[in-house]
């Protein structure tokens, strides 16, 4: 199995994250600006991410999340629990969608009207709908994890770097960050993605 | 069951495509842009189309047309069908952006490049992913229709109101068009639509 992305986190990094944590080994294709054009013309939309096998090849973040997710056990325990996670997942695509606009057209000017007056209004949603489990050791569904979480860390981990503070009124969010940034597969790899600096966005804007 | 949306075909229209395809019975809820005002703080990110049960309530496009797809057995016959739908309806959706973007903020110089550049290369995707089966009577997929099919359909439908030759370069594209408008329940619906000019999108522009 082969993850293609561009080398910096982007779209393709909640992939390498799920893969990461539940251990299904993939070989992690990174390239420049440069070394894509030879590479476009081969997928099926002109863009990656991409994962691919010797006889399939996925493109659309959305459509390989959920593929992963029903093939791994992290696609929800019944219907109702599926379609919630589709339902947060497609949220926090919507808020990336306002944070790569800024970062890509407007960071100079945009950042803080975003950090100011979008953020606080989308975070309440996400944290609003995050569920409850337990004492607290809860994933986006509530009792277990599911492909979502891998997009909401990334997505919180991402508005950190952004601003450290983005999170201090949203305590079930900033909680299953600190807890899932724990997980033994991710924090090694998240340490080992530290020491690398791995750019989070194509344009170098963070 | 109940559909929310604007008095618009916009997001909403594939779902009510499917649902009165399907004869799963509805209400069609409308609303203006002035009782939109009352209905958004319900809504979970805000935002609408919404299908909406007694004991649920589903926002995002893509997780409720994957959940009619699931539930009504329009969401491929394996793994690999489903993801490919999944794929297919992703690029569809990636179009319709473009085509928003270019309906709500830049209508008046915006719609001859948008013919000329970008739609020409974007079908040209669709109409080679698009399965060929049998003697030519083929869905997204291949023999058995999906969620995706209402997606395109629709999209196709909305593409041949802003250009009527859209369509001209895209066999595939367009024969399936005229074969799903000659569904009966579709076709009795569509004459009925037409018949009551409901709009494409909330500003008017189509
Ligand atoms: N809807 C697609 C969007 C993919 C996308 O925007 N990919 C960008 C990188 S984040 C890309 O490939 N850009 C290069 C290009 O378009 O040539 C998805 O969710 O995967
Ligand atoms: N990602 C959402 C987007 C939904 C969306 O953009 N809805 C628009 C209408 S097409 C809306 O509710 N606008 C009113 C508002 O935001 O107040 C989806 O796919 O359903």
């Amino acid at each position: 199995m082969k993850v293609s992305y561009f080398n910096v986190r982007g779209l393709g990094e909640m992939i390498r994250l799920l893969l990461t944590d539940k251990q299904i080994s993939f070989e992690d294709e990174k390239f420049t600006k440069d070394e894509w054009q030879n590479i476009k013309p081969k997928m099926q939309f002109g863009q990656v991410p991409c994962l691919s096998f010797e006889d399939e090849q996925i493109v659309q973040t959305g459509a390989i999340m959920r593929h992963l997710g029903r093939v791994h056990g992290l696609n929800g325990q019944n219907e109702q629990e599926t379609t919630f996670i589709d339902m947060f997942f497609e949220g926090i695509r919507d808020l990336h969608s306002k944070y790569t606009t800024m970062i890509y057209q407007n960071y100079e000017n945009g950042k803080e009207p975003f950090l100011k007056d979008v953020l606080p209004v989308e975070l309440e949603k996400l944290e609003k709908l995050f569920k409850t489990y337990g004492n607290g050791d809860a994933f986006v569904a509530g009792a277990k994890e599911s492909y979502a979480d891998y997009a909401l860390f990334e997505e919180i981990d991402v508005l950190l770097v952004l601003s450290q503070s983005a999170l201090d009124h949203f305590p079930k969010l900033k909680n299953f960050h600190y807890r899932f940034s724990q997980r033994p597969n991710l924090k090694a790899y998240l340490s080992k993605r530290a020491s690398l600096n791995v750019p989070i966005n194509g344009n170098g804007k963070q």
